[in-house]
Formats: structure tokens, C-alpha cells, sequence
């Protein structure tokens, strides 16, 4: 999927193509633009279809209009609330360096709680129980329950459809909800959570060494081989009530 | 890792930067650029380390020298084999569209062969050992003997490895080889081994669509879920004896 954005009076231009798994395709858009930094919160005035082209390509141009003129280049070096999160178009590593605004303390998790994640995720991913091929993020209150679940080829797109929906329905930042991924960990991932301000970032899998440093270092919980009756605690233990 | 190209007398420019797990990081430099259709068989001179910058980025930078002028943009259009591997990165569908040369009609892998793949990955996956986090593939001849095998936190960078590997070893294309996947199947590896001539992909998890539809326009085999005692077969049925 093509990801054009535009501001007031502007063609939309290509900002990015991504491998999706097509659904939710709005919110993709307009949570990789605000998890890059290129969308504020109250920045969007509308997302649509292109509708350009061949038949098959039909719902594969997304085009977001912004309210304020957009330009990726210069909001990326004005924006101090940013990730490069699409690492691999980034052309220099210092790109890849960014800056977030501090999480909350809280809120706390009971350990209890992080256990019954993986379960609650797997029972929501509808689309992986035909395929077997699909990652999956789901948004938690601190008590455990599901409050929103995107799957998609890619993980960070999953991730991105659900900060997407947050930044449409106005809930951001999600200062007071848990992620979970099906996967890994990856320092994207971690980036992007910061940006949305999730504080607490689980994965079923390994969290990467980058993902550990980030986590460190932007203040937030990462939990990571959260499986069976156990898990990893990398990042922000205070956050994890371990005695329940 | 920042990748880095220059042909004869010009300084490396940066072409692209990818989260990778260190080591063997001049096959990867080497194999990425080969994959991508920025580097011919024949047309590398010298890689190396810049050595630039801070410690810690030191073997970060790796410096490719061509033996003809670089130029990736031009290159890009001018080469019939090519692949837009870093699809993140590009900036409109029309450049995901690739060709590849025709593959080998040949070898012939028995079904009881393939199901013997995932055991002789596993039990050389020495990193995934400690960190449960690595992808891996390998590379096998047609009997199931394991030839290479290169793990990395990211399945692309692990398949550019084992190219860039077989490139500096100056056996491209390698087309009496099975490529080995331990997790899926995406578009992207499809058009790598389709781009080093390996006929045979094969992947412990699903393949994507596109995979698929890679696979058969590109004249692959391709191979998922192969776990167990079973396959799925979802191209270039006639490189596998389901008799055997």
C-alpha cells in the first residue's frame, strides 16, 4: 500500500510503500505518519482512496490530508516528538537517533495480569486462525482486558493500525493502556509506542538488544518471552506488581 | 548498519541502513546490493569497514567499491535483473514490479528430503540458542546436505548474507540450491533467491500471497509450513518428488 499525505491545497505525494495485510488500511496511513512524526495528533483533516489506476491497485493508494502544510523532510527535523520507524529508508544512521516525550509513571500491571495476555491476544487473531501467517498488537486496559486487536503481515503495520484507530477516535496519547505483540520486540516497535505514549510494551517473543536500549532509555515497561506462566522483565520494572 | 557503494575513484555514498545482528557484515553489504540489482556477479572490487565516527559505530559503516561507476538510481532502471527488495523504502508500487531471469528447470528434491530441512536448521542455529530471537536460513544441496547457514535478527538480511557469501565465493548463480527459511515466507525473499538463481524456497511458516504469486510468476518453487511430517506446496510443483 502507497501512503500519499498532502497539506491544505496540496496534492497529496508518496510518502512510503508498505507490505499490509489489507484491512484497516485509514488507520495504517494515519498511524505511520504520527508514529514517523509527520502527523501531529489533531493534524488530520481527512484519509481516503486514491482510487487511482488499475482495478487491482484501486485500494492500495491511501492518501491522507493534513491541516497544516506537510512537508516530511521538515517536519522530521522540527518535530521534537518523532521516530524513524521505517529504518530501512532511512539513508544515515544519525536519523535513526530520535527524541520522545517522557511516559507516565504509571499505570501498574499486576504480574497476574501480563500472564493472561498471550491467551486473550491469540483468541482475538481471526485472521491468523485461517492463514498461520499473520503478527498480531492488541491494546490493554491495566486490568487485563482487550480493548482493541489488528493483525497484519507486518508487525509494526499492526501496531500502526492501532495507534491509527487511537489518533482517529481521539484518545491519544495512550498513557494508561498496555501493548502486546504476538512476535517480537523490535526498537521500532518501542519507538512507536513511545510516540502513541504507551507505557508498557509486552511481546510473546525476544525484545531486540536496540529494543532493550530504547526501552531504557525513553522511560518505558518492556516485558518480553511473555508466555505459558512466565516472562522477561527488560525495562521500567516499576511498573510490574511482581508480588500478585 | 549503514551500507555504503562507490565505483572506481569516487567516494562510497550512503544507499541504505538496516538493523542487523553483527557479523558477517560484508556478505550482507555484498548480498543486499547483489539482491537489490545494484551489483553485478562480477563487479565487486573491495569491501571494508569505514572506521569513521565513535567507537561504538566503528563496524557500523560498511564500504562497498564497485569495479564500474555506481549508481544506484541509475542502475535501478538500467539493469533487466533486479530487485526491489527494500520495499519500505521505495517510494511508489510501480518500483516494487521486478524481473528476474528465467530460473533452472531443475533439481529435484524429494518430499523426504524436505522434511528433513527444518531439523538441520534448528540444530545450527548456534545465536537463536541464546537469544530465542534470530531468523536463519540456510542453504542446502538437493539432498538435504547443509551448505551455509547465517542468522539475523531480520529474515532479509540473513537470505543477503548467504548470497553475499556465495557472490564473494564466486558461486552465483546458485542454481542446484534449496533456500531454507526457519520463519515465513515474505514477497521480498521470493525475489532475493529468485534474483541468486536458487529454484527451491522453502519456509517453516506461511508464505505471504504475494509470495506466492512471486514464486509462480518468477518460475520458483515455493514451499511453506514444512514442519513435522508435512508441507504445503504452492508453486513449481515439478522440482519436488511427492512420491519419495
Amino acid at each position: 500500500m502507497e501512503i500519499r499525505a498532502g497539506g491544505p491545497g496540496r496534492a497529496a505525494a508518496p510518502v512510503a510503500v508498505t507490505m499490509r495485510t489489507p484491512g484497516h488500511d485509514f488507520e495504517l496511513a494515519v498511524g505511520f505518519l504520527f508514529t514517523e512524526g509527520l502527523l501531529a495528533p489533531d493534524g488530520l483533516a481527512e484519509v481516503r482512496y486514491c482510487g487511482l489506476g488499475e482495478e487491482e491497485q484501486r485500494f492500495n493508494v491511501v492518501s491522507v490530508s493534513t491541516r497544516t502544510p506537510f512537508d516530511a523532510g521538515e517536519r522530521r527535523r522540527a518535530t521534537p516528538v518523532t521516530a524513524a520507524c521505517g529504518i530501512c529508508g532511512v539513508a544515515s544512521l544519525d536519523a535513526v537517533e530520535v527524541r520522545c516525550a517522557p511516559p507516565p509513571a504509571g499505570p501498574r500491571v499486576a504480574a497476574s495480569t501480563l500472564l493472561g495476555l498471550p491467551g486473550a491476544l491469540r483468541a482475538g487473531q481471526r485472521v491468523f486462525d485461517r492463514t498461520g501467517g499473520l503478527h498480531a498488537a492488541g491494546l490493554f486496559d491495566p486490568d487485563g482486558a482487550l480493548l482493541a486487536l489488528r493483525e497484519d503481515v507486518g508487525r509494526h503495520n499492526a501496531v500502526d493500525k492501532l495507534v491509527g484507530r487511537a489518533l482517529m477516535a481521539g484518545e491519544l496519547p495512550l498513557s494508561d493502556r498496555v501493548l502486546m505483540l504476538s512476535g517480537r520486540a523490535a526498537f521500532e516497535i518501542v519507538q512507536k509506542a513511545a510516540v502513541a505514549g504507551i507505557p508498557v510494551v509486552c511481546a510473546v517473543s525476544a525484545p531486540s538488544s536496540l529494543a532493550v536500549e530504547a526501552a531504557e532509555r525513553l522511560g518505558l515497561t518492556l516485558v518480553g518471552f511473555l508466555r505459558g506462566d512466565g516472562f522477561n522483565l527488560y525495562a521500567g520494572e516499576g511498573r510490574i506488581d511482581l508480588r500478585s
